[in-house]
């Protein structure tokens, strides 16, 4: 690696894939190599395998001291940004309060950068993407959960014990279905990746018709969100109306976010983003009817720059961005 | 007046009352008088008024540029805090972007400020109340609206264009009421002033039943929150479970900011506030169930300081806190 330049190694742990990703100052990942989550069962094997991983990239490319700024890791969980401990870890067994950063510092004499994988997204975004310059904004990552980062007054706000931007967490509807997190009605319950398929398979089986049931040869649990844009883009009414309720549902949740937040911008990334416009219209309809007018004037709704990519451009700017 | 200590004026414009009052650098109030916000029905009344009753205080306390810091003004509606005008007032007929800074200008020789009464609130509970050194907090004020005013890294926190902090406008309920916003469901259409006794009403309508029928002499239009808290006081099964209600819709709706905001305190004020445990009960159970473990752990909900002076204090905290 040249010396003059620096770069940042970005770890995104993802519920399927762990992504890792060299990027340089200017936001370009110049490597990239990944895990499978389902591989790293116990905390033991996830910490052994991610050393090895990132040790094996260190001196692939002769990686030292001055030429890499750090190691930023993003994770799906709840992670003291300042103590470097990570609270809990989805999917992976028995994890809680492991001070991963410590732990790390063993093995690695480089600055470790740990956060929350929405905090993560939204830093890179800042550093590279759609929110460069950008004051106060929205990040919302769109996949098995929703996650949620804030940008206030030009930096990632992570509140009083770093767990701010829950977004997917806010209560819709009182009489909603029950959440992971114990309470109901929560944004992530209406567009939550199992949930959107769920509903759509349940009214697959109340006798609506759609063109996916053909496409997974009716196996109905073989439905994914990739599929229902696919078939959406073909026109399928059943699969653009589920589109049509997620943005919609999505709206109202932001709708009273921004009424709060009063961002410039709602960025929005994660697999589900990959909708595009049919989860994209009905949202800015629903925005436009749910905030207030002074809201609505200055506000923006973008998509995410580097989709899958995101993730790793996070974490790596966790490490770019501090000294 | 003492020349070596410097006073605010406040002026607290509500939905009934106009309250002007001259606060010292401590907090204290050492001079207060008011207005009926109904006595002036017109953009051009209002604005002469406020100037006469301005103009007669700075005159009788003798007030000049070195023992006046500046005059405050907290106002419902939105209000650009950069430009000072006003663009919309609830109840004041007309009212449309008014730049009443400007206007003010010309009468008198000293800093005025201008916000929204709920951001004017949470300054007050800032410099003098129950934010004192606390780094992030939701304040609300609970009346005829649901206001909210965000302390955030020790600031108050306005938005990309002066309106954040809209709790009272996040829809908590799909297949909620219809609010005034337009939007509907809405945390306001459910624990408004208005909203509370018109429910009340209609249980009683329905047959339920309760003291305060007696109270109003059957007279149901006359039924005020106040008298719902006296019943409560007195044990009337019905008005404690209205109260318990209000509880614990703020608690659906609080519970959801917090977790996008994960601040230490809740500080709650406003005249519905007064119901006092009937209703902070009920709200600390739904937050509890409603918040995500981290955000619960360091979270306290509080009742504001200065009661029925809260939005004056909150104005005159504007002219001190700024140059």
């Amino acid at each position: 690696m040249r010396k003059s330049n620096k770069y940042a190694l970005g770890v995104d742990v993802g519920a399927t894939i762990v992504k890792i990703g060299l990027v340089n100052s200017k936001g370009k990942i110049v490597y990239k190599t990944s895990l499978f989550t389902s591989s790293l069962k116990t905390k033991a094997i996830f910490i052994e395998r991610v050393i090895k991983q990132i040790r094996q990239i260190v001196k692939e490319k002769e990686l030292l001291k001055k030429n890499l700024a750090g190691i930023g890791i993003g994770l799906p969980g709840s992670v003291d940004y300042a103590k470097g401990i990570v609270h809990n870890l989805t999917n992976i067994k028995n994890w809680k309060g492991i001070p991963l950063r410590g732990i790390l510092r063993k093995h690695f004499d480089f600055p470790i950068h740990l956060d929350n994988d929405a905090n993560a997204f939204a830093q890179g975004q800042l550093k590279w993407g759609k929110a460069q310059g950008v004051k106060n904004a929205i990040c919302v990552t769109l996949g098995s959960g929703v996650g949620g980062g804030l940008i206030i007054n030009g930096k990632v706000y992570r509140g009083s014990n770093y767990s701010a931007g829950e977004i997917g967490h806010v209560c819709i509807d009182v009489h909603g279905p029950k959440c992971g997190c114990k309470s109901n009605g929560c944004l992530e319950s209406f567009v939550g990746n199992k949930y959107i398929v769920n509903r759509a398979i349940e009214r697959i089986k109340n006798g609506q018709k759609t063109s996916l049931v053909k496409k997974v040869n009716g196996r109905l649990n073989l439905i994914t969100p990739e599929m229902i844009t696919e078939a959406a883009k073909e026109k399928d009414v059943f699969s653009v109306k589920t589109w049509e309720e997620v943005g919609t549902y999505l709206g109202i949740g932001l709708g009273g976010m921004v009424n709060v937040i009063n961002p410039e911008k709602i960025i929005i990334g994660g697999g589900i983003s990959k909708s595009g416009k049919f989860i994209f219209s009905p949202l800015q309809k629903e925005l436009k009817k749910r905030t207030m007018k002074q809201h609505l004037k200055i506000l923006k709704v973008v998509k995410a720059d580097f989709v899958d990519d995101a993730g790793v451009m996070g974490a790596a700017s966790l490490a770019m961005e501090r000294r």
